[in-house]
């Protein structure tokens, strides 16, 4: 039975990505749509978003900013009025031409993204220093029409948060820009248990139309890189493009300054790449589904129905009492070696068994999914030890995850070595670039490396890894 | 200042269209947008949305549901399997015909409603009984090309959840399709202090596609009903048209039932007819973004900032603290009378005055806004004595929005009296009808007053209104 499970998975080092969509499909994360690209999450991935999503959004609440909703159709005339934003987006719109029967006499794109929309509502918002900052979120649906699409990684629609910031001068638009990065990577780290690079953006990878972008990077197990989050500075040019205006504390015109930044479901195909194995998802407590699951085991003789269930029921009612979330198995048609798999598949942190010997004893045993270790426990006390066994799990993923960035992070002195690393075992690259847009072509071209991010701080000096001269460290990896 | 706040809005008896527009625009809900009829729903509103959402969201999931996440994009092929939902939908279809720069080959609606999308993937995933029930619930936005739009009541595009579900036999079908009605009629009594009626749709008022559609109905306060809920029992129209099929318990193939059920944002247009007064919004402590708003008295003499504003921000931790959605207003730039009108406005429960005699008398004022009844309360005891404020306000709305349905509610029992009821006063009309879709057509066409629902329970007899025959008693109204 457990077999039967496992094999449904295709091991990591045999296919990769077709290890990625097993898990996301057989563990009951996600499916495909009729449209394609478009992807449907299942409600037990679901669930994970909402875990995600619920405290992000407390994230965003204690940094002051407020959530809104604006529409969901951008009017052509009004994408356009910033150049590169609309040269960057336009591409991957989908335009609606007719609604109510009728063509539209200016079609309509369905939001790539929100600046367009919401910067040109601002305008209309703001009209003194008394009004800034403006600190608004927006939990929203987005389109972008992707060539190839693989599920949470890069869909067609995906659900996401975009902030959007007003600021009265340079030096809090860049702090806000800075201080949102940073919750990306603490939710990041402290949530998803993926350890996250943080830097800036080359010119060739910012976000279309801003001053700066900044990104989190996480390191995948095939040792790619994803960025799992951006934060923008975008200068003044949405407030130039869409006439946001106000008087300043001297009663002068001014223009704001703007930032955007998001984060989306993409991030769940980067925890399922983090932790992840070969038996399937590997879901970090703090965002699990369930993070306990009970499986009861069947008396040699007698209806487990009346022999086992009953005290399986009191102690899911005390785990939930406890603020654990728990689900029983009660599935009569599957044995427990099957619901075992079937649950370690699905990335259930602690699998809690419970037979009519256990219940003589007043114990349980509790599994951890990750390094399947395993435990007796006193029934009293296992609301307490599993806490706490959540909590460690919680813990130790994110060392391991760290660990693995640690183990697969090169620095390379020469081009050779740099396309030896990158063929061979991948995962970050620190090497030196003199900052030329050609040589982080040339690299692409040749490596299909980019620079994932310029570190943080003050400049670490070192020559380019491809034509010697003088330059910075920088990160590069292969990115999805 | 207090009069000029209030001037901004346009008096009920005067213009009730605009004195709701006013509210809208006014109190902060929301703005329009640059495409016609889309709202953008401003962090004043987005909040309420937010707190109504939280507590629906925990009601369906205390009845057993999950949520999920569904495409916005239907193919057109999908949606015209079903010949009566199409017949219904496809004309306020918005549709995007061109992605990713090319003409697509298949347009794409965006979705008016998910019963086409989701239950073609019910299809997929159904295969035994041991899969039903199915009982999914999403929150999601969604897109009717309206003519006439207004805000929160009818816009292309709204918020909204929407329950799909799946059962074995008609009776399981019925019975949730009852439930999650009085889940809505109880989330809008409870939190929205709205009281509702509760009832089957006739065949010209229910859902495209339905066997039955029931609802619940608000009367607002110009007399006229507004739908702020509905239920269907999909019968197996929907299995049939999208090829649900499964192995029931003798093995034989069946076909399952469906159902489907939401709310949305319309609830709030709801609310806002439900309590508002000439002074503006009055919102139910439940939802209310801010239950309470404190209001610092500057002293004659003094600095505010170094006075009361302290103490006032003591005040405020405090009620956090003791989970009471509090907001400091320490804008230095209006006087306590504009604040008193602004935030009586806006629909704040409660105001918190503290000046510096209640500083030196170690109290503080609580002001009601619903009928503004004053009281000065120890400042040890202001959140526990809020509490109960708000939990008394929160039931006397409840209270007297239902006497308002009680004193517009007629019983009547000729044709003329029904006219001269509906010309005058509206309201519900409760009145007998033979149950023939002509004498619906002839009532509508001549008052413009509709079936809002056919009352739940034994029908009580009574003879048509129009035509004398015999009939049931219907409740009648003019709809938004």
């Amino acid at each position: 039975m457990e077999e039967r499970v496992s094999k449904e998975i295709t091991p990591k080092s045999k296919d990769y990505s077709q290890w990625y969509l097993d898990v996301v499909l057989k563990a009951d994360l996600a499916d495909y749509g009729p449209v394609k690209g478009c992807m449907i999450i299942k409600p037990y991935g679901y669930a994970v978003w909402e875990n995600m999503q619920r405290d992000m959004d407390r994230r965003i609440k204690e940094t002051g900013h407020v959530n809104a909703y604006f529409p969901l159709f951008v009017p052509k005339s009004l994408l356009e009025r910033e150049k590169e934003h609309v040269a960057g987006f336009s591409p991957e719109c989908a335009w609606v031409t007719i609604g109510g029967g009728a063509e539209l006499e200016e079609p309509l794109a369905i939001r790539p993204t929100s600046e367009a929309i919401i910067c040109s509502t601002y305008a209309k918002w703001v009209g003194s220093w008394r009004d800034l900052p403006v600190l608004i979120n927006q939990w929203a649906n987005v389109v972008r029409w992707e060539k190839v699409t693989r599920p949470f990684l890069r869909t067609t629609e995906f659900l996401w948060q975009e902030g959007h910031t007003l600021h009265e001068n340079e030096a809090e638009a860049e702090e806000e820009t800075l201080r949102m990065l940073d919750v990306y990577r603490a939710f990041s780290e402290e949530q998803l248990a993926m350890p996250v690079l943080v830097g800036r953006k080359t010119e060739s990878e910012k976000f279309a139309g801003a001053l700066r972008t900044y990104a989190i990077e996480a390191l995948m197990g095939d040792g790619r890189a994803l960025q799992a989050g951006t934060s923008h500075n975008l200068g003044q040019h949405f407030a130039d493009a869409y006439g946001i205006e106000y008087l300043d504390r001297s009663q002068q015109r001014a223009k704001p300054w703007s930032t955007s930044w998001g984060t989306s479901t993409r991030m769940i195909g980067g925890l399922i790449m983090s932790h992840g194995d070969d038996l399937g998802l590997v879901l970090p407590p703090r965002v699990a589904t369930y993070q306990v699951v009970i499986v009861p085991i069947p008396p040699k003789k007698g209806d487990v129905a009346e022999t086992v269930l009953p005290k399986a029921r009191e102690v899911l009612a005390m785990l939930k009492g406890a603020g654990v979330r728990a689900h029983l198995d009660a599935r009569d048609q599957f044995q427990p070696g099957y619901k075992y798999a079937d649950w370690e598949m699905r990335g259930v942190p602690v699998r809690l068994e419970l037979g009519p010997k256990d219940i003589e004893k007043d114990q349980c045993v509790l599994v951890r999914r990750d390094n399947r270790a395993k435990e007796f426990v006193p029934l009293a006390g296992t609301a307490a030890r599993l806490q706490a066994l959540l909590e460690t799990m919680q813990a130790e993923l994110l060392e391991r995850a760290r660990a693995f960035v640690a183990a697969n992070t090169t620095r390379v002195k020469s081009y050779d070595e740099f396309k030896q690393v990158m063929a061979e075992k991948r995962g970050f690259i620190v090497a030196g670039w003199n900052g030329d847009p050609k040589v982080e072509a040339k690299v692409k071209e040749e490596t299909k490396a980019t620079i994932r991010v310029i570190p943080m701080g003050e400049p670490v000096e070192a020559p380019c890894v491809v034509t010697g001269e003088r330059g910075r460290e920088v990160v590069f990896a292969q990115a999805y």
